[in-house]
């Protein structure tokens, strides 16, 4: 039966209706009930409300005021159920939010009171059905968006019941982490799971609107790949087809999005899981999702152009934020005031050269320092002696790694009390101090020079870790956010294990042009090679890298000169990279990109400490999924379908006798 | 420098400005460039036009008439280049299509005469760079978009050379496949290719906003997953941290999304690679792509009316094609009817059940057949006997399996011919042709009645498979689209090779409601257990099954009695499935979901033959891709590393000795 100016077609009730009103426990019209200003549809196999079923007519989080006096049902999961005053309460919650439902003693026929009883009996995550109808609540819940109505139920139905749940289905809990893991579907029921997960999908959703309207094609590349001794280790694929050989997943996309461009598809995207075979320590996880992206006919500031538009576009849809222009900061120049190539700019601690003003005074740890580096801690000049000993602990300890500290407290008086006070004048302080004050935000009575020295790059990376660790603990790091480009990357860094240069980047990101000559013309181990430069970038947040890319190399003769720079044989580099080689040969053009860390993109989006929240199912640091209980044992049909075999028994130990390789 | 009502900001110009006049060629103001009416910026970092980078200011696809007089710098490739009484033509192809650049001889100056003479040697794929004033052409060309303007070039550049290609990049190749894959980036800058991308893209697109706008979420699934021995066959991955142990690629998400329905997401979507390590006959891949959904507190009915909502919305968006409602169609009508479960609509030659009226006249092929089945071909009655004996191979061969082929020629002068005429007389053709009659299309004078016989199933199906051929061989499957829901399909089926019964859709799919008293009563193996009908429902289009899915299982004991059917021991279902069925305790809601293959869907909206049209990198029938020549060796640390050896040498052979298990 359908109502006035709608049809009825194959059981369903559509039209162009702006209004309705349908009696939806009746059966009839039932996907099309609802009193309060029916949406015009549009659709025709659209539902009159966004989320009725067959099973609900709203969800538990929309009914309002405007409601009251609807006949309705709903469905959910029973958050409390309690008994007051010969009325039985119960919070119905689902994904969209929570509403009272009220089953009343007083005046209950027989079916009312079985219900009565029933409904003050529901344990903890019962799924149930509620029919009733919305009425206007006396003591109104100004902290629930459905906190002025409640439903007072006609019917009630028990959907699925529950065993009581390992932890409560709380915002706060002190579940530890194994078993929210081990537990996760329930984990996910709680808000701060939820909320980040349907956050996680605004971002890509963001994501894909401002790319595809910039005419993005999104294409899927294979997951099947070639394994690549370059960079982090690879998952491998056994090929029962190709009975010995193997696929790797991929580690990034990098270059098929390349041959896309050799392919003419100018602008490329893809929202992708990449794969990366690494200890786990950290906040780190095997599988992890990139934002990945290429142009062609573009040249670097093109590329920063367009992404930092869509950051600032997801920071403003998302957070209300609104970025000032990202400040560009050349490699160098993070290097020197920050101690690292992704500052946190949120806060000032800058690094103090004290290099020149500290030498000569018989304080050998100075004097046969390549780099003498302070940092100014504000306000902290009154701290006990013990405090401070903990901060030489730390800055010695392994996070830091630096040698030893020194410190000058320059008290609220104008004296200065010094940890090497012996070799040092207030003479020296005076200069030191007026170095340090030089900087943004200075350095002045209360406040503590902290001072490292030793080898240049291990002193400003040990001090970008000492301020990171100062600003965790000053509090600095918590407000607001700070982006920045960080540009012109050194194309390649020295490997001590390996005793050969690598990509700092990767080997398919171009050289400056002026610093090819270098490239072409010194051997493949020559120290000078540190000095060319990469037309390299990486988007900074909250001293997080969320982004990074670079111009590629589009000529043959050019990259095969960088794989001979990082100690490429000619026939490995055919071997491994010869499909690209080979692409570059028939009219590749001009390109270049970037892909972003979604998992940390959201995680700074959202204020979160770790990436495990915003992504559905994480694995653990033994990369365990312990819901599932993966990785696991396969079947020796299996292993012999697939030409491989164990070399460890089942305890995961060394078989008895090796197999002759 | 910036002009008028622009900021400069880090080397940019932006501002809200409705329209500029601006001198890209002097460099200035290069990011909002472009005389004719500058869009509005709305966003400051977007550019004025949309494909306008550092390297050009319009792509090859968006002159017009009204550009003309603008002095604009395209890139792209040589499609062609010709010269034509003293001038040079180039034809400069992008993803946009084709501009027509020209290098006038007469009147040029000596670095015109050098354009002249470098543009005329330009070969084919040589990627230029051009700078130059837009006129008006004299001979239009209303094919292209552009025709009606070319660009007289003042300044030509060379960004990269070509080989000559191993195959035109034109529309129309004769390239074998092997070359086409081989060199698949170039493959892709064919129309072909390129068009199949883009609409796979503009499909997912409108995938992600009809769903998004109902607020379904998409959610990424875990990739490294856990091995079940149900279904076809998993690719594994070894994990290095846990020795002797395997993850899974997944076959789909289908637990994983069930979990986000215990965990209370409502509505979840993803579009997700799956991997089956099956052999690749036919047009299937190892990695596929799902529209994986899933959706709580919801019947049937609601899956039907809300992803029919979205085919036909992708359909009238991409194709304009409306459908009308979807037909509903019983598994077993579709079986009695079409011999198939998955009917191609657009043309009748529907199945006609003769064994009624064929039986008792001694021709044993009938007399003892379960079902005697006809199929009436419109107008090939006069087929010369030649080809109405291939069509007895064809019913015979394996494609189509019939023991033996029937036929009846129904004459012009209303006499018939019958291969089995020794057995029957006119009376029994009259009977046999009022059945045929009785089927839309009806069969009559002129027309040829094909008929097979043996056991029920087995000649429904055989008679399907025919009827798919003749509907090939006659053209009818060429024209427009038909949609239609296959549903109620039985729960299970006998699998003769097992001896057990599998699940038709999987074990995750419920059964009929009045059904389960069956599965609760019957032993495992009783032959009744065929009778057990499941709420599972496929999408058809065109004879290619597009969607499928179910209303799922929510309740543990019905899963541990499904599982019980299809012969797990209860050691094995809590092996594999414990993580669903524990979760199923935590208070599961009713949900069901679908998924579609997204390879095929494009290919049939795109009107293709081949699924790797659509894939951008796909692999070969023996799951190689040949432009990156994967799957290969790997090195003897990365097995070490991993606690695995193969079982055979470099050349695939078994090794001399086997590995003790």
């Amino acid at each position: 039966m359908c109502i006035d100016g709608l049809r009825n077609c194959n059981g369903f009730c559509f039209g162009a209706v702006a209004s309705c009103q349908c009696d939806f426990a009746a059966g009839s019209c039932q996907y099309l009930s609802g009193a309060h200003g029916l949406q015009a549809l549009g659709w025709p196999w659209k539902m009159a409300h966004a989320f009725q079923t067959g099973h609900r007519t709203h969800s538990c989080g929309e009914l309002r005021k405007e409601d009251v006096g609807q006949l309705v049902t709903v469905c959910g999961w029973v958050q409390m159920s309690r008994d007051m005053n010969h009325f039985a309460f119960v919070d119905l919650r689902d994904r969209y939010g929570i509403t009272q439902v009220v089953f009343p003693k007083e005046g209950a026929d027989e079916a009312g009171l079985q219900r009565y009883e029933q409904a003050r009996n529901l344990g903890r995550e019962f799924v149930v059905k509620v029919t009733g109808k919305v009425v206007e609540r006396i003591q109104k819940n100004a902290k629930r968006p459905t906190g002025d109505i409640e439903i007072v139920a006609d019917q009630l139905e028990v959907l699925n019941s529950s065993s009581t749940p390992p932890f409560k289905i709380e915002d706060a809990t002190d579940a530890n982490e194994d078993t929210r893991m081990r537990y996760r579907y329930l984990d996910i029921r709680r808000n701060p799971i939820k909320d980040a997960i349907l956050l996680r999908n605004k971002v890509t959703r963001l994501v894909r609107e401002y790319l595809g309207d910039l005419e993005f094609c999104e294409v899927e590349t294979p997951v099947l790949i070639k394994s690549t001794p370059e960079g982090a280790r690879d998952f491998v694929v056994p090929s029962r087809m190709n009975p010995g050989q193997f696929y790797a997943l991929p580690q990034s996309p990098q270059t098929f999005k390349q041959l896309l461009m050799v392919g003419g598809l100018d602008r490329y995207f893809q929202i992708v899981k990449c794969f990366r075979d690494e200890e786990l320590r950290a906040d780190r996880q095997p599988e992890f999702t990139q934002i990945d992206c290429e142009m062609s006919f573009v040249q670097q500031e093109d590329v920063l152009r367009i992404f930092e538009g869509m950051i600032r576009q997801i920071f403003k849809s998302l957070c209300g934020h609104e970025f000032p222009p990202f400040q560009r900061m050349e490699y160098s120049e993070a290097m020197d005031r920050f101690g690292i190539d992704k500052p946190d700019l949120r806060y000032d601690m800058e690094l103090v050269d004290l290099t020149e003003v500290s030498k000569g005074k018989n304080f050998k740890m100075f004097d046969d320092a390549e780099l003498v580096v302070g940092m100014c801690c504000k306000g902290i000049g009154s701290w006990s002696g013990k405090k401070v000993k903990d901060l030489e602990k730390k800055a010695t300890g392994q996070e830091v790694g630096a040698s030893a500290l020194v410190w000058l407290k320059i008290n609220p008086d104008g004296t200065y009390d010094c940890s090497a006070k012996k070799f040092f004048t207030d003479e020296d302080y005076v200069k030191w101090v007026e170095k340090a004050n030089a900087k943004p935000g200075g350095c002045g009575p209360g406040d503590l020079l902290l001072i490292i020295a030793g080898k240049k790059l291990q002193t400003q990376e040990s001090m970008g870790k000492f301020r990171h660790l100062m600003g965790t603990e000053l509090g600095l790091r918590s407000e607001g956010f700070r982006a920045l480009w960080v540009v012109n990357f050194p194309m390649l860094e020295w490997d001590e294990d390996e005793g050969r240069f690598t990509a700092k980047h990767h080997p398919f990101t171009s050289p400056w042009t002026e610093d090819i000559e270098k490239m072409v013309s010194l051997d493949h181990k020559d120290p000078k090679l540190a000095e060319v430069r990469a037309n390299a970038y990486d988007m900074v947040i909250n001293g997080v890298e969320v982004g990074g890319g670079s111009v590629r190399i589009h000529e043959r003769p050019l990259q095969e000169k960088v794989f001979s720079v990082l100690g490429f044989s000619k026939e490995e580099a055919l071997a491994q990279f010869g499909f690209l080689m080979g692409a570059f040969e028939y009219g590749a053009p001009p390109h270049a990109g970037l892909a972003f860390g979604l998992d940390r993109l959201c995680t700074i989006i959202g204020g979160k400490a770790t990436i495990r929240d915003f992504i559905a199912f994480p694995k653990n640091n033994m990369g365990r999924d312990t819901m599932i209980n993966t990785p696991a044992a396969i079947t020796s049909a299996q292993l012999a379908e697939l030409s491989i075999t164990t070399t460890v028994d089942e305890d995961g130990k060394p078989k008895a006798s090796g197999y002759p390789a």
